[in-house]
């Protein structure tokens, strides 16, 4: 790490996704913020893995913000919708969707960039979970990065000759579960500090039968 | 109230713009849920005149969200940068200027809406705040909107004939202070119940000096 590195704002769930994204930044010679979320996720243990991921990683600062989602309600990750397991697929949105969390988690890395003078942030959301969750979808995060232009002094002020101050990295979103393994072995990610699960045990086993847990699974069987 | 009411989430400051804004949408037939932060402001004793305001209002539900922005910092409303008093002007962006703030309180309000099953939203911004605040803009309101209807569920399966689901209010977009306090008083809005200053006493005493303090004085001598 240099003093010279731009800074870049990484959403960190501590799920293996997030982890190869905060390599894959690191990878391309950013020096990088963690931020994770106590939420009232059902699987609120998932921030244990996410601290050991940022101390691996070395960076430079791991905010965990908390925010009532709870009170919120609505979503399976956070009330007492029971969590499907063995889901049988299919286009609609998943009990699991929380409503405007990536809007949520994106405008807290966008405060939080600006603040700590980043122009950067990523995010790792994914060809797997366009088809459930509308707020992983490009276009949204098109959407967002113009709003986030708009809303903040560093996009008014900074923006130069039509070029956008704020970017918003997905380097995930060409890939599957398994193209995610393969580049994290690239990137050498110790995946064993990673929690998939969104029903995990108090301790942190996974439940091995909850959508992501079946995703990560099939992900390590087909990575070469 | 009838139950038949279609619902609406108002962003609710405890200053007099917000209270104007929620005495309109309830004019216009809107069943309102309230919405304040408690976000490391200086401030916080704002809160409690959100609670009178939305006690009176008789809202269905008022929600209080603390989220820490005074971790991220970066505003004179959250760090120890002083608050300006007797400011010059200009058409710089002030210092109390938090970073990404309507960003994130928009995306609670989405948040909000969506679970409660509401479709509109209403926030305070107006011809004042423009010129020092870029997400006071219509331009921002209107970029947020925008990924606001492609972040959610409800904005991906309401959605009709081109038609956004979600829907932002800006009833005070074109007013200035003076029009404010004049809307609020057609409105029989209770100015006594909001407080408008950034550096109170811990009792709610404004310091009669600040930019909001000001501007106040200025509309209430002006209105007629």
């Amino acid at each position: 790490m240099t003093a010279h590195e731009p800074r870049a704002v990484v959403l960190l769930s501590g799920g293996m996704d997030s982890a190869v994204v905060l390599a894959s930044m690191q990878r391309d010679g950013f020096d990088c913020i963690a931020l994770s979320f106590d939420y009232g996720q059902r699987h609120r243990v998932e921030l244990e893995f996410a601290r050991r991921v940022a101390a691996r990683a070395r960076v430079r600062e791991h905010m965990i913000q908390s925010i009532d989602l709870r009170a919120i309600g609505a979503s399976a990750l956070t009330s007492d919708i029971p969590v499907p397991k063995h889901r049988s697929g299919g286009s609609e949105i998943p009990v699991t969707y929380v409503p405007a969390r990536n809007m949520l988690f994106l405008s807290f890395a966008l405060a939080l960039a600006e603040a700590r003078g980043a122009r950067d942030i990523a995010i790792g959301v994914n060809a797997i979970d366009y088809s459930g969750y509308p707020d992983c979808r490009p276009e949204f995060v098109g959407a967002f990065a113009r709003a986030a232009n708009l809303a903040t002094k560093a996009g008014v002020e900074h923006a130069a000759g039509g070029e956008p101050w704020f970017r918003v990295h997905t380097p995930l979103a060409a890939l599957s579960k398994t193209g995610i393994v393969s580049l994290g072995r690239t990137l050498s990610v110790d995946f064993d500090l990673t929690l998939s699960c969104y029903d995990p045990s108090r301790e942190g086993q996974p439940c091995g039968e909850c959508d992501a847990c079946r995703l990560r699974a099939q992900g390590f069987a087909e990575a070469c």
